[in-house]
């Protein structure tokens, strides 16, 4: 396992049936390509989910950044790199290239994992897997260009927008709401015609807590606008039988697109 | 063009985060890489979307049958084939199956597609294209032993059970409501507990008209059930300015698991 390099890359088509309005993947289906990507390179070095659900851990995203020069079009083929920058004892660094044919580089990702153990939910020291193995895949130096993931700091008197319930196709296999499934839900926000306007440069999350199947989760967003881009803060909160709680804020920044 | 075999064969893996809670490929993320293969098919062969594009025409799905002996699991490997059984003026028939590693079948397709004008939304005659090369790729002779996609017969005094809005991600690149969305939607209608305990066995749709963005969605259902498998059947509308309009019929047949 530890003979496999420390940048892993794969291949991925933006598959038309996959793509919106404007003939570009879906933001979504990118960010569960780098999610994807993720996975591959862990299980290859042997700590990934499926070895992890074995010793009752799994990891947990904690922070993601994807930023965007394009967007891949439709038939587009693109690899995926990724690699862990970092490894603390309760989280790790990952980043993402996002590169298309002959070194075209459509963007780059950046994210923060943590471990927990699927029954008591409680952190896991990720050092203690397989004595530190995952120390010996570290990569410092290849460049992720982009600012890293930031904490998305949003005020508390901000308008509630909409409110949905949560469905089948929004679980995953580890029982809860998909994480990529939030920033779907947050670009359902604005309208076709928006979407057709503006591509998304840059979307960051920092993801508070876990929902399930029977939550309702609450949109509050505020956005502001200059000459060159729109800002958009939202704030996701779950409502069950506890009552209300924080479960994710995300950034949009929006740029015109010159098409 | 023409020296390409008539059966196509195209790899798809299913990826963990296109998995349910059963570890089990989405459905609609399966009928995603159907319709992908069937695009790719016909793109190899000189009639796909984007060709199509350049003389204002594209295909349009009429109708769907999916038959499921398994669902494939996270990260299993499998091929969707796809060929054209037989061409009239104004439809192709169009099948495909799915095949596992070690000859393993998971299961079988069958659709019905039309061409339309995409400015004048009215039919055109498929073998005017390219002097009918389609004609060249037919296949009668590959088994497809499932029963074919059929109207999909509903009474209409079935009660309404959920409406909803269309957003930005049920929009595809041809700017209406992408086929699979009705299906997703569909089964939405079940809770996470009854996916738990089911797979769809099989799932047939018919489609009768295009929707758009502002559209919204009315479901309506009715379900029986036996000894062995639920059989349920849903009308869509859509409800706009010019009032309400049948989408589409569907009918799923849900098995009990025995996992």
């Amino acid at each position: 396992m530890s003979n496999l390099p420390s940048i892993g890359s794969y291949p991925f088509l933006a598959e038309p049936f996959h793509c919106d309005c404007s003939k570009r993947l879906f933001i979504g289906h990118l960010g569960n390509h780098l999610l994807n990507a993720a996975d591959y390179h862990s299980s290859e070095r042997g700590y990934g989910m499926n070895y992890l659900n074995t010793i009752n851990a799994t990891w947990v995203l904690s922070r993601l950044a994807i930023e965007l020069g394009e967007v891949p079009l439709m038939y587009d083929k693109f690899n995926v790199e990724t690699w862990v920058e970092s490894v603390m004892r309760y989280f790790t660094n990952r980043n993402f290239k996002i590169l298309g044919s002959n070194g075209k580089v459509y963007g780059y990702g950046s994210s923060i994992w943590a471990m927990i153990n699927t029954e008591s939910r409680q952190p896991v020291d990720i050092l203690d897997v397989k004595d530190g193995a995952i120390n010996n895949c570290v990569e410092k130096e290849y460049l992720c260009p982009i600012a890293s993931c930031s904490r998305v700091r949003i005020g508390t008197d901000i308008p509630l927008v909409q409110t949905i319930d949560t469905t089948y196709h929004d679980v995953d296999v580890n029982g809860h709401i998909n994480s990529i499934k939030y920033i779907e839900h947050a670009l359902n926000l604005w309208s076709l015609d928006w979407h057709k306007q503006h591509f998304v440069k840059r979307i960051e999350v920092a993801y508070v807590a876990e929902t399930y199947i029977g939550d309702k989760l609450n949109f509050y967003k505020m956005e502001s606008s200059n000459a060159t881009c729109t800002e958009a803060l939202i704030r996701i909160t779950k409502t069950n039988i506890d009552g209300e709680a924080e479960v994710c804020r995300i950034k949009i920044v929006f740029n015109q697109k010159i098409e």
